[in-house]
């Protein structure tokens, strides 16, 4: 039991805690829940959250309209989010300068797993939910997944289950604790709170949640639009034993990071949505002049299982299937990734490291080399290598509607060259779980697929 | 010799280089300059570095001038800095709303020593530099303190030395590369590439640059204004042993940080410097109402030794000698240093570690509270406890004018609580190095201390 009362006694990390993650990740077949139980739990839980999700014209939402200044999309109560528009002049790449609808999202919300020892065992408390954007109903996600606006009441919804236990954590029962960036590409500067706590059996999962063992969540992770994008981040941020070795030590990575976030310049600034060159708005969309991209639209939500009963609200809607690719290689026998500096106008700071291949093919069709030619490497690589991963999974369905990305993770052989191309870095697993103690290094494509690396390699 | 060519070789971080650092913190003597070579190099330096810098009103500054549209303070050529206003909006502390004005510089400057090892010994290349805003002439300064107008011909002035080696360094002999800010309260969102890297015997010292060991730097650290703000800073990122135990271990360090990211607010809105309440225009400055802060002046420098022979440019002068104390304290034998999660309006994220007590007791004079009690509290303790350290210095003279703090580490003793109030935490040395691998943990007040603090502990 460690010291929590005074200071006066010296302590260091719990060394113990890797250890009985990877206890917990090896028993896939579950400990408190069977995997019997799981399915089970998991399909009531799917036919009991409804959502009637319908495609409404923008002047049917309710509490939300277009500012009569600017023509952004806001809510009558300031909070929760906006779309606003944003022109963006970067300094590399085929386009240079672009306008585009861009979402605002202040308050920073809380994305939280709550773990817990049962019969020796680390268990994370999961929780079947679904949101109005989801292509198929009920996800696996996290324990708590909440806005400010949610658990301080704007919502005038319920109360958060376990919320208080996030709230009130005390701090040696913190595994994890770190603000994350969302999708630069349709985010602005948007961050969550991702929080791993330990609880004691105090803590009892009812209804819609139930005790998986970290091996019963990576294996769902292999099945398509399964695990939700706000559990897929935090776990993610979970810790693991020390740095180790790589083709690059730890103090080269920064050196590298701190180099791609010095040069390159991306200028960004927040403009109305009124008039926003190259987008259109009709009475049901705003959506870009040649049909790329996303647009976006309104729903109105009927559901019989969410904090209040039915809402309207608007979504993005992203055209195409993205991709989000990882190559890894070996190299003396350790594996590592090849990340890539990436830059989004929504990031905080200027680059954060992202998959080796991100993007929709549909979207850069008319533009040369890029993503084309990388979507041929990873065919290639993919027929000669090794394909650890492959699900399509959503991202947040509380934003996006039916978003859908293909990830992937391509172990590639020797024949791959060893030399990075310009902005990428071959990465070692320790180091990136090093990194992803401190904010704002992966983005959350990146998040994703370290999360299924990590069940793939045990 | 480090693998450099290939990438088939696991390394891990140097080991040795902590050990090698203290070796050359132990060398207060010197060892390629003995400290009479040194005080004779610093007295011709100053001798040949004069600045002759005259207050004149706006209208005689050269390619400078008030925007029509907007009233701020900008240059020609777009580049450089601007002054602008901000209007900030806290959520604690007894003032919750104020306007004031604000320097915006976008360009990333590089702050960088160059180390290299001569007779066994590691020593800094440090350079002698004045500014026009010193209140004694040269400092000792940082091997290259560059914006990018400097280096890339903007300033019309000569290059840079000894710039190409940071530029182009192989990157295993790069010591420490991180992004910092810088005083929140004066500069929107401005951060500096603080970098040390290692270099072979082809780089020697001339005219304006002496190699130091870092036990001599350490002792010019203790001398008023003789180590200028940029030297400090990257003193602060040098890399040290590993993180070890303290009273927190580095994990809830971590969740006190991020819950005071998430959970405090900070809203700041760049206005135009026209009309800004509170804050009045004459011919000579921008000054608040009260006399309180600081005001904006404009100066004509004459240079005998700088880039560039003479130029007109503004200057902040801050209002009062600033106290900068920092409270250390031993737990079981290890040395904690009490830091503050400080809010101020320019930093990129909500807050910053900054020193147990820091700011201007003028400025709050008519507050309640906050920092005359903390001033009482130094004063007592004072006399109590241990001063460590004790010496007046000044923030960078390339932007501000004549600003002084006094800049105290103080060892309290066991009758001083171990209890920490309500936002402060104990923090060991190891970990406060480990965070400082990172950026925006903490602020240049606190990172000044540390320099000041690894003088003081050897």
């Amino acid at each position: 039991m460690p010291n929590t009362t005074g200071l006066g006694v010296l302590r260091q990390e719990d060394a113990h805690l890797p250890a009985r993650l990877a206890l917990s990740a090896q028993a896939v077949d579950g400990v408190a829940t069977s995997t019997e139980q799981f399915e089970k739990w998991f399909a009531d839980r799917s036919a009991a959250q409804v959502h009637e999700v319908t495609p409404i014209p923008f002047d049917r939402m309710r509490n939300w309209s277009f500012a009569p200044d600017t023509g952004n999309l806001v809510h009558d109560s300031g909070r929760f989010f906006s779309v606003v528009g944003l022109r963006v002049e970067v300094d590399q790449g085929p386009v240079r300068e672009w306008s585009q609808p861009i979402i605002v999202q202040q308050e920073i919300g809380l994305l939280g797993i709550a773990v817990r020892e049962i019969d020796g065992v680390l268990h994370l408390l999961m929780q079947a939910k679904t949101e109005p954007g989801n292509p198929n109903g009920v996800q696996l996600s996290p324990t708590v997944q909440a806005t400010k606006s949610n658990y301080t009441g704007v919502h005038r919804g319920r109360t958060v289950p376990y919320i208080e236990h996030f709230r009130n954590v005390r701090p040696h029962r913190v595994v994890a604790d770190v603000l994350q960036s969302e999708h630069g590409a349709w985010f602005y500067r948007k961050r969550n709170r991702n929080m791993v706590i330990e609880v004691g059996p105090e803590v009892e999962a009812d209804g819609d949640f139930c005790w998986m063992t970290l091996g019963q969540v990576q294996e769902q992770l292999r099945i398509d639009h399964r695990v939700n994008m706000d559990a897929r981040t935090v776990l993610s941020c979970l810790p693991g034993p020390g740095v180790g070795s790589g083709v690059h030590t730890s103090t080269e990575l920064l050196h590298w990071i701190t180099t791609n976030q010095a040069t390159r310049d991306v200028t960004t600034t927040v403009v109305g949505l009124s008039g926003l060159p190259g987008w259109e708005r009709s009475e049901r969309s705003i959506s870009h002049e040649r049909g790329l991209f996303f647009h976006v639209g309104a729903v109105d939500v009927r559901a019989n299982s969410r904090e209040v009963s039915g809402w309207t609200q608007p979504l993005i809607e992203p055209h195409g299937i993205g991709v989000a690719a990882l190559l890894v290689k070996r190299f003396d026998g350790v594996l590592h990734a090849l990340l890539r500096a990436r830059i989004e106008p929504g990031y905080v700071d200027v680059i954060e490291l992202a998959p080796t291949v991100q993007g929709t093919p549909e979207n850069h069709a008319h533009l040369p080399g890029l993503v084309q030619d990388q979507l041929r490497d990873i065919e290639r690589y993919r027929d000669e290598g090794r394909v650890l991963f492959d699900a399509e999974m959503s991202e947040e369905g509380g934003r996006f509607y039916h978003s859908r990305s293909r990830y992937m993770i391509i172990e590639v052989g020797e024949n791959y060259p060893d030399q990075e191309p310009e902005g990428f870095r071959w990465t070692t697993l320790p180091q990136i779980t090093w990194l992803l103690q401190h904010q704002h290094y992966l983005n959350v494509q990146a998040r994703s697929l370290i999360a299924c690396l990590r069940a793939c390699t045990g």
